[in-house]
């Protein structure tokens, strides 16, 4: 069986898959092959590993190929793509990590930990009394979180031992208390803090009107992606003083233009697009890939299918 | 009743006291008097808030002292001093702000927020790869906390929604998994994060060689007092990047001197004591004492003794 590695995969997790690859499959990778022979490699596929441009399986499906792993949670570049085989994505495999992310944030942000962090790297001890004085509480907030996916899941359990009071928003979800805009508008006078873990199909979801709804002194987080925020909006009011901070992993425009605002509001941390993180993450991938090859040549259900299959 | 308040309360705090006083209570601010007459004044005391000189209480019980409120969770202090009256102290009301220092700590740590925070101040953008693969999870982690105090029991709380698998040390709580140092340094090889919730009691508890028995790339966090740990020790381990990192709320010695190794070392996270922080602290800690002093009065039993009393 031939497989193509469109993935960028480390040194050491092309290792990890050589080791662990079954006889019988037969690797290519991408990335080292001339530019003029990628695409016509990718068309003897019976495996694909990864994200390759959508203009590559929209001109066709590759007539071997039986099995897409895209190596990522969101696939929205790909929302026009059907074909006639299983498709499956990284699952929840980046939502654990993504909710680390926005929990520390958020507790750092009432610990100021980002200001002593800062503090620590010029060597100046401030004391207790310049910190402790503004310092929050985590603990009893009331939370509202966007999204009951995967990672909104996530961060709901990592909350549990704070008494915080939760609300999920969430269309269809049988446990989400908020299903509609119109919902999350009137609970947002009474929320500390919305977590965005929304995907990129719901551009433009935290709009202005959203944003001026929050509570004076709340605060905003967020790890779903970009386009879901009126970022214009919320920098007005975290320029006011009217919101009490933010935590963003994802911004509109990524890396964030060296003139944004953003990078030196007091109570705003950036984590930088680093909330899906975690050590061995290409070779995380890998065992995604080869728990569904082993699923698939058994014959059993495979593991993350997403909806661009049709007929099969 | 005569309330003389030790505590260099803020302000706003004052006026707080004065607003909730019972009308028959008239309150003396030391800070207020000249040194000369201090002593004097507090020998008139018929309930002191604060934590004076030992040498003034050992001096001898002022005569009508009926309720002694201590202004802080530790009272090491006066360990010697045996009072024939109710003292309390400031109970959990420092723990649980000391707890999320710590479990913010911990995250931070794992998720490279101090990293994130000195480059934000420095408008350096370096995008997800630099820091993704090295990011870890707090989740599923074996934690051991030192001490079951009502830090420990905040750290615990907190720690529910992350799948950790929490051990207390202490030795007499009924829930505490390790007795004695003999049990901790069996645990620690198996151990990924110590959490030292000591008080200042505990002086050189975790010496040496239980710094040394700890896991390769395990993470060590203080919250308890500087003097309870090996501090040469750690910081050895640190440096020889055997140990995974700290987060240490406090150190031997504070302010931590300029030349200290600690302020510079790669995946250590300096609190500067502001752990036991929270807004309006000091108007809460007049709240303990009026709510104590209500108690005194309906002849109810006081919250937060601690035994430094003899005999009532």
């Amino acid at each position: 069986m031939h497989l193509f590695v469109f993935s960028p995969l480390s040194a050491s997790a092309r290792t990890h898959l050589y080791q662990q690859l079954p006889t019988n499959v037969e690797a290519t990778f991408c990335s080292d092959l001339p530019v003029d022979q990628q695409f016509s490699a990718f068309q003897e596929a019976e495996v694909l590993l990864g994200n390759p441009p959508a203009a590559w399986l929209t001109a066709g499906t590759p007539p071997l190929l039986r099995f897409w792993q895209i190596d990522s949670a969101g696939f929205e570049r790909y929302r026009h793509v059907r074909l006639p085989i299983p498709v499956a994505n990284m699952g929840d495999f980046f939502a654990w990590p993504c909710a680390e992310t926005m929990v520390g944030g958020l507790l750092a942000l009432y610990r100021h930990l980002p200001e002593l962090a800062v503090l620590q790297s010029q060597k100046k001890w401030v004391g207790g009394a310049h910190v402790r004085n503004r310092a929050g509480l985590l603990r009893g907030k009331r939370v509202v979180i966007l999204g009951a996916g995967a990672i909104g899941l996530a961060v709901r359990q990592q909350l549990t031992g704070f008494e915080c009071w939760v609300q999920l928003l969430a269309r269809t979800h049988p446990e989400a208390a908020l299903r509609s805009k119109e919902d999350l508008k009137a609970a947002l006078p009474d929320t500390d803090i919305v977590i965005n873990c929304l995907p990129g199909s719901a551009e433009g979801f935290f709009s202005a009107d959203l944003v001026a709804a929050m509570r004076p002194g709340s605060i905003y987080a967020s790890v779903g992606r970009g386009n879901t925020t009126d970022e214009p909006a919320l920098l007005k009011l975290l320029q006011a003083g009217y919101l009490g901070g933010a935590v963003l992993d994802v911004t509109a425009i990524e890396p964030l233009p060296a003139d944004s605002p953003l990078w030196t509001l007091p109570n705003v941390l950036l984590t930088q697009h680093t909330g899906g993180g975690q050590a061995l993450e290409d070779e995380s991938k890998v065992d995604v890939l080869l728990r569904n090859l082993e699923l698939l040549r058994t014959g059993q259900p495979l593991e993350n299918l997403v909806e661009l299959s049709r007929g099969y």
